[in-house]
This record gives C-alpha cells, sequence and structure tokens, in this order.
C-alpha cells in the first residue's frame, strides 16, 4: 500500500512520534510505502511531499515539533480544495491519507473524507478539548510543563507574599488549567466552562489569608471569563499595529485582585512554551499506539474513522462524531479539584 | 466521621498526594476527623498514629515518600491481627479506614473487611499490575524515570557503539519495560509475561547491526527470563552473607550478547530511583482523585471497595476482584511496541 | 556566638541552602546558636525572629523560596535604621549578622558595617551583576529554567516558521539572556549592555530565511533597549488602574520583527518561573559553601565583607567593593555567543 | 585554513556542543574548512572522515553523545601512531587538529604535539579531575543527574527506614561525589582520595539514628576503598566470563553497614546514566566557549595547548601541564561538604 501522512494545526508534542510509529508499522510490518506531506493540507493540496523511509524518522520519538511542518490551511475553505486532494491522490497512488491534527484538521478530515478520500484521522490537541478520545497525546505533556512551571511560581509566592495568577492554555477548555491546577495545589481554578464571580474568587482566595496563609496560585485558562456582569472585561482585541493588545485573564484579574485583596498580585502567562518540546513518556506511548492503530485501520479498509484512546484500548471512532461536540471540563471533575484548593 | 490512613509497602510517588487529599476532602468539605497510622498496618496493631489536620499535610502534594511511614507488616500474617485492628478502631471511634498499598496491602485490606472492618482501599503500585484499575498513581512516575534515564543513555551507546541492557522494576509484570522501551524507542524489550528465546533476541538485536546501526538498547523487565531450556540463567540467590547476589536478568544479558554478537555490551539497573521522588503531573492528579473518591466512599458507606480508575472516570470496585488476578501485559500491547524496535 | 541570618530582596533558587548550611556549620561544628529574622531587614528592625537549630532546617536544601520569608524593606531607607538595628543586636546578645542578599541588601549591610554592626554578607542575585564575585547563587537555576523553555520553544517556532523573541529576566544586565541564549543556540540575543540597532537585527534575523531557515529565536533581556533614535520605542509605565503596562521589548520586538520580515512574529515572557523553584546542583553546592564560609568569616571576627567565588576558591571581599560597579556583560563574552548565533 | 576535529574517550555531554563552536567559529568567522575524523583517533589514524559544514552540526547543541563517533584507540600506543598522523596531516592538507578528549586523549595529543603535530586540545571528562582548568564540561551534568536521582532516593530512604549507598562515577577523583553529595545533602560522603575507616563511617551514619532519624544515604565514588585493614575489601575482577565481578563498593558497603548497624542497607548503582544525554545549560556555555577560543588559538599558531576555564576567562594551558597530575578533591572541599552531613 501506499500511504500519505501530514501534520497539521499548532505545535504539540507527540506529532513526530506519530509519524514514526505510521512509518514503522507501514514500512517495516506491512511492507508499505509512505510519504508525508509538508505544511499539512498545504502539501497535498500543492503535492509537495518526500518520501518517509526508516532512516527519515530515526532519531524523532522524544523531538518536539514535527518533521513534515505544519500550517493551519483548510482544504475545506478552498473552492475546489476537495477535488484537488482527490485529484493528487490518484496521481501520487495513494491507498490513504493519515491527517494529524486538532478539531479544524479533523473536521477538514472529514469533509474529505465525505467527499469520497480514504481517509483516517489522527486526534491531536494540548487541550484535550476532542470527545470520543478519553485523552489525546500533548495533553500529558502540557500539563507536565504547566506543573513544572507552577510548582517553581510556588516557592517564589510563598516566600515573597503574594497571589500569582498563572495563565495556562486553553481557549474553549480549563483541562490543562483543571489538571495543572490540581497537581500543583492552586488555591483557585478559572475555567471557561465555568464563568467566575469576582466577588466568589476574591472571597475564595481571601479566606487563604484570613486563615494566616502568606501567598495564594490562581490557575486560568486563557479562555476563562468573568460572568456577565459581575466585572469589567477587556477582551484584548487588537492593538493599533492590529496585533493581540495582551490584555489577557491574568492580567485582568491580578489588578482586580490586588485592588480588592490589598495584596501584591502579578500574572504570568505560560504561553507557547506550553505546547513545544520533548513529549511525556505517557504521550510518547499514546501517539505511537495511534500511529500504529491508524495503520491497522488503512489496511482493515476503515476510512472516515479516527483513533481514540478509551480506557486502555485504541479503538476506531466516526470522524463525524469526533468533531460534533467540544469536549469540555464536566462539573464533577471540577468539584474534584475544589477539594484540594 | 473519624477515619484512619495508612500507608504500606513499598514506596511509591503520589502517597502524599493521596493522604493530603483525604484530609481535604474530609476535613474541609465533610468536617470529619482524620487520623494517620505510622508505618503501615503497623500502626494500626500498635496504636501508633497522629491527627492529621490541614497544617499537617501541607506543602506535601509534590514530596515523593509518605509522611506516615510505611512498613510490609501485613496484619493477616498475625494470628490475632484481625481482632487486634478491631480492637483498636473501636477504642480510637474510627468509622472507617483507608489503606493505601499495593497487592500485598489490599489482600490484607479484604481480610479485615472479611472479618467485618469498615475499609476503603486505595490501590498503589509503580508496577501497575493491579487488575480492575486502568492504571495507578506511582507508575506514571516511574515509566517517565525509566524513559528519561533510557533517553540518557541512548546517546551513549550511539557514540560508543554498545549494546546497552537496561534493566527496569517489574518482577511479574513488565508493565514499566513495555512503556518505557515504546517510549524511548528500544530495540528489543524483553517481559516476565514473554519468557524470551535468546537466540531469537540475539538475531532481533544483531540484525540491527547488520544493517548498519551501531548501537541497540535492550529493556529488560527485572523478572524477565529465558524461556526455559534455551540459556543458562542464574536466578542470583543468596550470597554467602545471606544478600542477594546480585545476579540479575541484565547481567546476565550482558554477557550473553556480548558473547553472541561480539559487540561490548554493558548491563544499566535503574533499581530504586524509579520508585521515589516527586510525581509526574499525571500521578499527582490521579492520587488526589483517589483521595477524593475514597472519602466519598465512606460516607456512602461503602465498604470492601477500592478506588478503580475507568477510563476518564473513578469508580468504586470489589476488594475481592481486585487482588484475584494479576493484570499482565497481553500480547496486543506486546505486538504494538515492537513496531517501533 | 549568637549569629542572626535573613533573607532579603527577590526570590533567589538557594537560599534555604545558604541558610541551612549557616546553621549547619555554626551549630553542629562551632556549638553556635542561630536566630532568624523574618522578611528581611524588617525581622531585624522589628525584632521578629526565630531560633533556628538542626530540626528548622531539616529537608530544606532543595526547596526553592526562603523558610525566613522576605521583604524589600532597607534599614537605610530609615530615619533611625541603623541605631534600632544596633538596639536589637545588643538586645539579642548577637555576635554576627549574616545577610544574604542582592545589590540593595548588599549596600545596606554596608551601611550598617560602616555604622558599627558586625556583618557579614552573602550574596544572591539570579542576574550575576555582582562584581567581585565570579558567579553567584540563583544564576545557573535562572539560566536553566530558561534554556529549557528555548529548547521547547525552538522546536515549535521551526516546525511552524515563526519568529518567536523570548523575554528572558535582566534589568541592567545581559547575563542570563547570554548564557541562555549561548546555551540554546538563539540567533540573535539583546541585551541592556549593548543598545540594538533594530535595521541590523532586522538583518541578522532575516539572513536566516534568506539561507532557507523556516525560524529564528531571538532571546531579548527585559532590559534590552534599541538604539537610541533606530526605533520608537514604549517604555511602558503605568496604565489607567496605575499598573504596568505590560508593555516589555518582546512585545515590542515582535510587532517590529513581525512587520520589517514579514514572517510572523511572537513574543514569550517567561517571568517569574526563572527565579523560583528548587535549585540546580551547581547553585545547592555554591549557596552551601557560600553559608560554611560566612561562618568561618564571623569566627575569624572578618566583617564589613562578603563570600565571593574566584575561580574554585570561595574568598572574602569588602562589602564596600561589591556594591562599586555592577558586573556587566563584557565584548569579549558577548562576541563569544555571537559564533553560535 | 583547513581544521580537523576529532572526539576521543567516554561519552560526555558537551561534545556535540564543541563540535558544533568550532564549524561555527571556524567556517562562518574565519571562513575555514572543517572535516571531522570518525571515531576519535581512529579516524586521523584511519583517514576516516567527513566534512563539517553548518548543515552537518544543525541542531545537535543539546544533543548528548558525539556525531563523530569516538573510541579508545590512542595513536601512541601504535608503533607508527605518529606518523601515520602526520602524513594524513600533509595528505589532507590540515593546518591543525582539535582532539576533545579526557586524559588519555590529551595524553595522546601531547605526544602527537611533540612529534611537531599541530594541535590545540579541548578537555572533556566528567570527572572533573583535569588539573590546569577550574572545570570541564560534562561534570556539571553528572553531578545534575546524580543529584537529581539522590533526590529521589532521599524520599524512599526516608520513608521507608533505611540505609541507601548511591554509586556514582569517580575512579580517581571523588568529584561527582562530593558536589552531588553536597548539593542533596547525603550523610557521607566516600571519595578514592580518602579512604575510609569502615568503624568511623558505621559511627558516624549510626549517629544519624541515635538522634533519632529514620535513613541516611551514603554517597560513595566508585573508586572509594577502605583504609587497609579496616574492611575486606573484594575489588571486583573478572568474573568466570572474563567480566567484571560486578562487587562494587556501594556493594560491600551495604552489606557491611546493614550488619554493623543492624538497619536494612540497600545499594544503588548509577552508572551510565550520569555520563549521556543532554547537556546542561552551563555544560553547553562551557563546550561552546572551549570549541570558539580552541579556534582561535588554531588562528593564532598557540599549539601544543589545551583551552581552560580559570574562573570566568578561557586561558590557554601547555598540554604538557595538563596530563601531568590528577586534580583530587583537596581536603578543603571535602571539610565543607561534612558541615552539611
Amino acid at each position: 500500500m501506499r500511504i500519505g501522512v501530514l501534520t497539521s494545526g499548532g505545535d504539540c508534542p507527540g506529532l513526530n512520534a506519530v509519524i514514526r510509529s505510521v512509518v514503522h508499522r507501514a514500512v517495516v510490518d506491512h511492507g508499505d510505502e509512505v510519504i508525508g506531506f509538508h505544511d499539512g493540507w498545504k502539501g497535498l493540496l500543492e503535492c509537495d511531499y518526500r518520501k518517509l523511509d526508516l532512516d527519515a524518522v530515526s532519531g524523532i520519538l522524544a523531538r518536539g515539533g514535527t518533521i513534515l511542518g505544519s500550517s493551519r490551511v483548510q482544504p475545506a475553505h478552498l473552492r475546489d480544495g476537495v477535488e484537488r486532494a482527490k485529484g493528487h491522490l490518484a496521481e501520487l497512488g495513494l491507498d490513504a491519507i493519515i491527517p494529524i491534527g486538532g478539531e479544524g484538521t479533523l473536521k477538514a478530515a472529514r469533509l474529505l473524507s465525505d467527499g469520497g478520500l480514504p481517509i483516517v484521522g489522527v486526534p491531536k490537541t494540548i487541550d484535550n478539548d476532542i470527545a470520543v478520545t478519553d485523552v489525546t497525546f500533548g495533553f500529558d505533556t502540557a500539563v507536565g510543563v504547566a506543573t513544572e512551571a507552577l510548582d517553581r511560581l510556588k516557592t517564589t509566592a510563598e516566600s515573597h507574599q503574594r497571589v500569582l495568577i498563572v495563565e495556562v492554555m486553553g481557549r474553549h477548555t480549563g483541562w490543562i488549567a483543571l489538571n495543572s491546577g490540581m497537581a500543583a495545589g492552586a488555591h483557585a481554578i478559572v475555567v471557561p466552562e465555568r464563568p467566575f464571580d469576582i466577588e466568589e474568587l476574591t472571597k475564595q482566595v481571601g479566606a487563604r489569608f484570613e486563615a494566616g496563609k502568606k501567598f495564594a496560585i490562581v490557575v486560568a485558562a486563557e479562555g476563562a471569563k468573568p460572568r456577565a456582569g459581575t466585572m469589567e472585561y477587556d477582551e484584548g482585541g487588537k492593538d493599533i499595529y492590529g496585533h493581540e493588545r495582551f490584555a489577557g485573564i491574568a492580567r485582568q484579574l491580578s489588578i482586580e485582585l490586588e485592588q480588592r485583596l490589598g495584596k501584591e498580585a502579578r500574572p504570568v502567562i505560560l504561553g507557547h512554551v506550553q505546547r513545544g518540546g520533548t513529549p511525556t513518556a505517557y504521550d510518547r506511548v499514546l501517539a505511537t499506539r495511534f500511529g500504529w492503530h491508524a495503520v491497522e485501520a488503512v489496511h482493515r479498509g476503515e476510512f472516515g474513522m479516527m483513533t481514540a484512546l478509551q480506557g486502555t484500548e485504541i479503538v476506531m471512532s466516526p470522524l463525524a462524531e469526533a468533531v460534533e461536540t467540544l469536549k469540555t471540563v464536566p462539573d464533577a471533575r471540577y468539584a474534584e479539584a475544589e477539594c484540594v484548593l
């Protein structure tokens, strides 16, 4: 068989591990040929690719990023995207395409699949917001990086008596905030799923100081927002250069909490460091298993599906289902975190 | 309510996180009282304990070890163990005991439970060999430590052209070997579940050298053994001082592979470093959730049960089932690992 | 003897290691008594302290922060600061004070010493800007944290084709930028000591893209500034709430470079994570040696001095000299870094 | 100019950083040509090499091992080694050779230099035993790895009440033992420079238990030995297969201390993990500076010298001096470590 693989969307630790696993399983065990498209869907649309043999994937298992490059180009956004993709597929004699990507990529994959292309998706997101799969690779690394940073920040906050508001990734869901906050013993966690009441938050943080504690750590998902009407909130938006205004929830909260509590408060924005670099062992194993099972699905002709982790098993799940809903933090999980606050 | 907690058996990253979570949930949310028995079951049998309030568990979330100490004493081994435990329970006015421990501890917990004590267990093992739960805390940390060591060793092996046989923990099961080997891209993995054929192993490792590669990494679970009759194997045993002979599978394999391949081969035994120190974020979250749900089970009166992870949910599972079978590496998982070899 | 110790100024990994070492050397080896003042000079001025015995410093060697707390209060700023300090010294029967702190703290120490107090200083700064000593503890940890972040960011930049401008600590000197940039293989480093020319910087970064590379990493010390007249530069200042405007060199550079290069550019501000958490082994050893030698100096009656590393030796250096000049990055060191750009 | 570079001897984190730095400085800044010999001196003797341009060293800065490979072949051991080396130098039109290696390599370098070859050495050893230079790259990484392992082991020892004897690298000198022991707060450190008295060591460790502590960590350099006549000591030697007997100081000590103290004692041998993998920021900076200055020395025609760190400066030091004496742990440094025991 001849299989094409591509990585699309933002960076995510484990992409290279999937690519490597696809090549190992396909080439060594099945005798397939594998090609890798450059820069995501763009490579497919422009027929820009290279052959991936064992040497091409040697030594990449633990490396961050993706040797294939990525972009945010989505074929579905192009008028003739599906047709061009189909044309190149035929031209290159490909039996299947394995796109590795997040929500946008999987939506595109579904459209191409609906359009008749033989596709097996591999879900990727540090945000852990893809339904159907218990978790995706990249998330564990992101949580680990955030937790390590929180561990470091805690000693500073403690010795120097301040409130730190630490902004972690998560525009639509609060999974990274929840798990890193829980792992590091944060004293408050705010997530997009549950707009916060600034007065309650102030009370919660203030209670620590009343109990004689000298510092507090608040973890805020970047998409966390105040409950409507409880706090003036600057959405940020563009500045005069057309760039993000760098407002951000952590900065707003640090201003609010400092004023309300009368304690020094400082924002820390962890940023891109959460989505790059060497993946944790957990993510490498999951990514490797996803790659392995994607190749198996190709050989079984199970198209229009994507790999998913359910319990300890890798199963195949319809692309259609995967992109229907965003997996958000349920109340029960949030409640568990509160016990450690 | 009044709850007793204890940690028993070998060290495991995350023990303190469970203790802390039990105290937070019980004391803060339920208004319970919590006491901690010292040195495992020994503390219960000898009525040696201390009160655990919020201050007592402050700052322990990320710390390895257990503030309560541990021992390998098992009440079931003592003639009047169950009776003494019962007596102390009544004396102290305890409504429940939450023992945190591995297979032996859970077996003891079951016996005590059968004897009428109100027990909710929390499973603990770096080996991941407890059935019913998808995984236990400590395992992720152990795999992470082993993977980091393998990452380091790989560059040495590569530059200096040798075979390294790296022994990781796992007397009865190969989970740590499987996952760390997969995560680090080992070239062969041997586990207790599948006695190896030394000739096949030699062939597998030798194939790398024939393909022009200059090094190989073999990961061996400490309990891995050759298939009967394929290789002389020294079980180790005691030396003249009555101590372990420090034979070990890695040393045996390094001798065998060096002779058979004509390549320098060296053993590395990772040892206790795998079971100590600060837990990963993953393990801290899991441990915290286990603690939370153990307290909930106590309040619901669900005794004779233990916490378990199934998919993304924490469920309660009968102690009886938990200790019935050892969770071993299934062939399907082993096959997945082979694709990266 | 009776010795007082205090920690003053911003957080710095290794503070606890110094405290512990002072206590070990003084109490165990000399039979001294040690007390620790709370929250820096404030504790001395308000006679707020506690006894430090072996138990008090048990387990703190690897912990970030300071068990004594810190503040930015400087006795010299107070009208009767020196007199009050002297009074409390006599009252408590102290033979010496060991203040651990940065430039401001050492200046205060000098004033107190000039005023007749028996003082042996221990220099502390993550910025490495204290003359006389080759290096201070905390710096290695800060560089290590920044380098690890840069390692992570590099893979993202590479895969996703962008320019990342990473802001590291260093208001007055570029040591952290220099060493972390050199360690991580940054493609440009800007430091306060050498105002940059935005056109030259653009050319330097642009040259990479012309050579076919797809990304670039610029490390900017927070105090780096454009050469006068070469670029509009917003100093930040206060916003309407009276808080910092969060302008910052990384943000400005990302806007400038994006416009000039026509490549996506993003700022990353590492922030407080550089100055907290567990110290590296290097910093723990240096901090421990500083503490040991400070006690020795006290016993030799060498006051008005501070510990310093020169080569591999710890020597005593006059406080007067220490605070005279800031240790800046010399041209020769900057030139070495350019070779790897 | 045309420069040859090679790496010889055991693995050491930072080798690739030196190679990269040599290439960057020579090729980019001086317009030189650089070739790399494969597998140490062997490559020079067999004229086995490859060209090293910027692409060849791209991405290797943070990678452990050496892209050039290494071996323990020493030209001086060969009858016509010097002549063959000279012949190949002329044949290849090389103006200089930069060998990167430890004591043996530098001795060979000196012999070749005495024989008239234009050589600038770069010292390399994780053991820190090369005189003249304050420190060499690789040492900081080794100490860091050992310290991290000790941090992990400490929590296990504490919770489970045992003595752990941790063997770290250092056959002839105790630098790694000294610094990692000091950094991790070991309770006893034994080094080759000071043969220990087993009775004193027992007393020292025993004192902890008498003081109510429940565990102890002993760090032993692999070359540490008992004072003659104080303890039976098995040197190890070869077993029937001709392999090392795996005796080792940690195992002997664990047996002795267990018997004498009546406490469970266990050996942990850290092994090769100390000498591989990604270098610390400190080592990357030092290695980069060494490479840079080696090229400068070549251009100044300063042959027969090697790079050395003195204080914060890189200086050139005669090869002759470098190999004359081993840098051992002086009593004063050992005394500093005792204060933390």
